[in-house]
């Protein structure tokens, strides 16, 4: 995981995904855009589904990629279980980091590392601060409390 | 195509498209419910995207698959350019069905074949009727007029 | 589930599957082709998706969608864990019939429901028997044993 | 475009992708990892998809994403007609650096923009240099002769 020395990180979370043919392409392993959802499922896990949707239909707020850069250094083969690796840091009230990795059973290193923004708009697609008590629920299980 | 005797069909659209590494998997040929998409291009093709965009933002209707009845009987291929071709038919005020198939260059019989069944419904997901003017100008093609 | 009063049914299996973003288009419900994604997954599952690779790399064979027939009763939603519900019956040494239902959380009815058609293919693509060894090990669940 | 003094550029490619009903999610715009399938749809096309057909069959060569920067300006909607705009370069003979931006209809700047580097990696998945004959293949185009 890439270091943040300026600010405070969440735990790691690990989310499996298996991998079955509708992941994959004829050159035999997993197509690349593919790691991108692995990566906003496991957000999701994190986050709460039930909170993004509560978020969406009560306050009309979710969360954007504004930039996602992703390094592939291995290929990823059908019937895998991968382990999704997440933390995240909260940059301002507008936005998360995101430092996301994608490790192969039994692999010593990622598959697949990335560093994601994510930003908090409203329907209208325009930024939107995150909410404090939002901030709360989201940095609950932080080490220490978030004061953005 | 299959026969329709009791219906009036559309003339028959041609729709090409490219397959591309997204659309496959690592068996070699095209993941089977990627056809299913370049079914849907198609109807959204014959029945135009904007008059869709429209209909959905102004009257807040739009049409859902309520059943699919696919054949695959061949594989399609990374870079083959495949014809989509497509007629459909008015069951009803609420239900349109389609008549696709898919063809590889130089095939002698189609590599896949469907029967769909198209329902208009309202955004709270009730069936609602296709008014006269809708029908009338999904219909301008055909060889006579459609009444209902 | 469809009734199959010739064929030994095999028990049924249930599968979860989480409805994320990916899943979903404009409209705001599931789009229709993932659909027959979740019940590969599920059919995955049964089989075993270890069985599957080793098939694949050791015998060359593969499971074809030959024919689906889906009916979509419901919209299903974001954030949902929906259940896919699946029996399946040998038809022949080549051919297998799935019997598929995706449920709702407290889902009265299933809101899709599917009859798929898989063949034994080898990697030219020509129909292919599954061997004996194989019928015992996918019907190693069922009830009574199954003869060919 | 990102500038690049130091290398010999590509001229710049345009091509078009009419966003479907498949593309968007619930939120109501494009679903971000797509724009990866369009920005390899594209590539495909600079460099034609009978060439990386050929190249994958014959030589047993492919290109693969090593890393993908990319970031979200702006949301793209249903039935959108975008504008995929592509230049790239060779850093060496192993690798392409493309640079490749999204324009909505009537947009005055990019709606999405990336910087994608591809490898070229025979069929076990190690690098593999381009032979010279590719290299001039893929840049008969350019302005000036490659030589790496």
């Amino acid at each position: 995981m890439m270091a943040s020395s300026e600010h405070t990180l969440s735990p790691q979370y690990s989310f499996p995904v298996q991998i079955y043919y509708e992941d994959t392409d004829f050159s035999g392993v997993v197509y690349h855009p593919n790691f991108l959802k692995y990566f906003e499922r496991a957000r999701e896990h994190v986050i709460g589904a039930d909170i993004l949707a509560n978020l969406w239909q009560e306050q009309g707020l979710g969360f954007a990629v504004y930039r996602s850069d992703m390094l592939c250094h291995d290929g990823v083969e059908f019937a895998d279980i991968i382990d999704v690796r997440t933390r995240f840091y909260f940059e301002s009230k507008y936005r998360t980091v995101w430092l996301q990795e994608i490790w192969r059973p039994n692999g010593k290193k990622p598959a697949v590392t990335a560093q994601i923004e994510m930003v908090c708009m409203n329907k209208a697609r325009q930024l939107a601060p995150m909410s404090s008590s939002l901030i709360s629920k989201l940095s609950q299980n932080f080490a220490s409390q978030i004061k953005l």
